[in-house]
């Protein structure tokens, strides 16, 4: 029952696959093979637009050198106060910034709301005393489970863009929120103004492949040198863009979401029907914040689930993160065992 | 006929068999997992001493956090002019150091010579006008085919201690000096006075894994939050510990580097015969740099054999490297076609 | 009527005569002539402790400086949301820690509160996913002109210590706190716990000069070589610490913060009467905080009074800031304007 | 005999009055008073051209925020390998620009060659592995005392912008240079193709006052902010701007300037004279590098002259520098106890 976190799963057997198909014989080093080619060509198609692909192995590497190449060392970046860049990433953006600041700011459901971004802008637009407003940063799914929907995300790049800020995404879970809400990948992105795009597939399946997607390429000018100086730039590129190729292959990378949102639903409606159980945001991906009894999280910790208390040692909310390869019994296994303890 | 570098060959299938022997299941991410504590343990027994471990997934990243971790910003590396990481990491030392400077000086055959330490240190040490010396870093083998030896690392860590400087060892290819020197790990590094050790085996056979090794912990002590803010914190880690795992299992590194070494003596035997060939540098690991008339440089590019001119398009100087995976047959080939255009 | 800054004042007399009194004939350059020597001295006796002094030309460079010291780039200072290496910096702490976060916490009358700052420690300590808690920094006077008092600051230093934080204090209203308070500078600093001041001058009748002062010469290690390579060691080091000799000799510092002080209070004295009038914080220092009937605002503007809104062009809450020669006059024509218009 | 450097030197009057000068009354700060943008027009004029001037404190400043204003992370700095950024300024441009390289080049006379730098250009450029070529810095005069005439500099611009790198000039000493070689600022500067230039005044008898000239202002364009988060913009910033514009009110600094060389002149002549003596440099401002017999050399030290041995203390080469304000008789007395010495 791994409910921890859904990096704890392993490599979808496509994937996996895919490295062995592309080690045969030698292969151009540093992207200029075919295989890194052929996946800039496959992104163009699935997001219907030009696109200016850049492949790295880690969430953060991908948010921290994507918000870099859009905000300068006295920049901001407006990001809601859970943002992973803000929470969980020790300092990268302002490490790869060279000193930009993180805005942190609070709105339901792990979400931005665009009056609290209107509120802030311009702001100190222009004035060298302050830090300037340069990005806003987006997260999908968002760290609450939830799912922005293409229209809050054109409401808000359309005022960013106003005040000529950028739009980022960080899409760790990108393919989780898409299948959610049914839409194509060009309307979740650049229809609505997404500037940059952390494309995420490691936590859906990959051993480590992320995609920085730009979909204006002039503004990925100088990316070559921030990913090489950052040692981002793999010498056996082919095995990081194999990754990603198999991932968008054949949809493989929606079967996995759609599997692991699955699976959250069945999680939420069952704990949902539970007496004292609450769930605090609207399940929209493959994540769930449960307010249980304490007998109950005890007792299903005992029957050897794995999970995290959300807000400290002694929370009695719970989080719940379903992989891509959540098996059926395991997802049956914990609701029987919460519904025995819940006393129904 | 691939002979432009040793990032061109693909990954070992011991290597590609322990990515999917350690894929079954979920494990714990971030490094918590059973194949990275035993990761550690092999490679303190494999270097006899204690040793703290961080894998990372590029050689650019294994240099630049390693030396970041004994040199402030105010500090100067001092490494030999032609060092990957003066000529070809795109400032990655700078960026990781938040400024450090890196002083290059030249030295026959790659390497650092002893006086030309002894004549800069302590050189500025303590004055805040000047960049203040904080380590010297070798490459083993180095960048053009040697090797250090132990002997030779010994007398520079002195000096480098007695003026309170770290030894950083770039061992992107380590293996292929190792095996040239008959000698052990130990012998190599610690014994000889090496700090820290960019432990490479992307090169050797591995997708993209080197292991950044301290030989004093204290000195990695910050090294969990440098690893991260850079986003070379793998989530899920085990792929990466499985890959150099598997890289010290059962000789592996060794065969290969052995393999390597192999066919670059049998292209030195061979090349050195010709008339008109003349070898730059003593060939004591997997490269080697010749001088070929130009007839013969063009007649092997037309027979498509790959391979870079060391000096620029005109140059007559070749760089041959030879890869874990080298066919003879390849080698053969590649002999006969220069044989045959240096008329003989 | 000027009361739009203190730093649209000029230099006191005494201070401009000590540049004059120091510029005949040679001194050493950076910081080895005996003014410095002299300065240095005076500190230690003023502070009744040995201290390490660096003298800067701006608050900016004082707060970035000394933060640097104590705070590793994945660090985060903690700070009131208010101030203004938070707000005012253009991301200069950012930039010289080499990319920490600061925390910005909100507390009435520009104070942290203790059990503010005791929520959030030991918070993340160890974690390498989050931004490590390495400093708080409190600003005295702070920035809504209230000061806190030696136990307030004892209490947030105890705290800041048992977990291994340092305390900075920006200081470049010091001497405005500490006139109002009557306490000594040690009951201010070292002997609550500050391990880092910016001991500002500039504001108080300086041309430019701040003092970053250390209570533990061992933390300043390495400042030198952050102020050289900053660009804030002045080759002719005399007429930085020229100016802060003459601010601390005979207690022109003090005198000049009394006077400051006390045309603040003729003011909330003045203004607090007025109906309609409001004065947000306590006045400590020599800034107050008032809403005013608008006509009152816009009458005053029109009489040629310079202020600022505080909170954006139409906010009815102006601030006033008073400075080392504010002259009595200035205040009464202000009192007078303000009690006509507002119909008394 | 004070001949150990200029910047033991004090104020010059004209420019200690304007202090005094402008002190009296309020002034908007941070560079929005009437004496900052006096000084604007000012520097448009004596260099005829359109510029962009940002007042800092220090030469260190100066020339690592301008390098930073036309030279990416990633990029690399052209320079003389004597050169004060690359070998006195502790990093300061690494640290500014975010991990820059700088190139040292050695040439003689403290020049650089355009051979030697036409045999590095383009070099790397557009190859992601390497620095890229970004800037050539020409010291103003050189750190050997020597002048670029207009041609030099302009043969020296016109590759580098061939390649579209910037061309930066740390004039620490230009007036020095200017006055030796008789053209006119703009000849020296934009003329011959100089982007951005460290317009020096401290060693040429301000109290510390360098400004930043752009003859482009949009490269400028980011600087406000740069200034502004590195600590160097100065909140009284009339005090800055006065000294600079004194300093080239009524031709004060070619004055000043000319009195120093002149005094590097005699010494020259006179040194150059005695049995023994060797100039090693033309010179061609304010600074002379001698070669002496070593009991002229004590004895100059031990009749109390102060002045440095060039390279290291056993070396018989000394540097004489001669300030603004060296007095002659200082110039004979130092003669004649060398002619004494050398036995004349």
């Amino acid at each position: 029952m791994h409910f921890a976190s859904d990096n704890t799963a392993g490599i979808s057997p496509e994937i996996l696959a895919a490295l062995a198909a592309v080690n045969d014989g030698a292969a151009a080093s540093y992207g200029a093979d075919p295989v890194t080619a052929r996946l800039e060509a496959k992104l163009a198609d699935l997001f219907e637009h030009e696109v200016a692909v850049f492949p790295v192995a880690t969430g953060t590497a991908a948010n921290a050198l994507g918000l870099a190449a859009v905000t300068p060392p006295w920049g901001a970046v407006l990001c809601h106060a859970g943002a992973h860049i803000a929470c969980d990433e020790a300092n990268a953006p302002e490490f790869y910034s060279a000193g930009a600041k993180l805005v942190p700011i609070d709105g339901p459901d792990g979400k931005l709301a665009l009056a609290d971004l209107e509120a802030r802008l311009p702001g100190d637009l222009g004035n060298p005393h302050h830090a300037q407003p340069a990005a806003i940063s987006l997260t999908q799914a968002t760290e609450c489970g939830t799912a922005y929907r293409p229209g809050e995300i054109a409401a808000i790049s359309a005022l960013a863009h106003r005040h000529g800020l950028a739009v980022h995404m960080d899409g760790a879970r990108f393919a989780n929120a898409l299948v959610h809400l049914g839409v194509s990948p060009a309307e979740l992105t650049w229809r609505a103004g997404v500037d940059v795009l952390s494309f995420g597939a490691t936590k859906n399946g990959a051993l480590a492949a992320e995609a920085i997607v730009f979909f204006d390429p002039a503004r990925a000018r100088d990316m070559p040198f921030r990913r090489k100086r950052a040692g981002h730039l793999f010498s056996k590129m082919r095995f990081l863009s194999a990754q990603l190729d198999a991932y968008v292959t054949d949809g493989l990378w929606l079967r996995n979401a759609r599997h692991a949102n699955a699976a959250a639903q069945r999680l939420a409606e069952g704990l949902g029907r539970l007496p004292g159980a609450r769930l605090r945001h609207p399940v929209e991906a493959n994540e769930l914040f449960v307010e249980l009894p304490e007998r109950v999280i005890t007792g299903l910790a005992a029957a050897g689930a794995q999970f995290h208390r959300w807000e400290g040692p002694t929370s009695t909310c719970i989080r719940l993160v379903t992989a891509w390869n959540i098996g059926d019994a395991e997802v049956s296994a914990f609701l029987e065992a919460a519904s025995r303890l819940a006393g129904r």
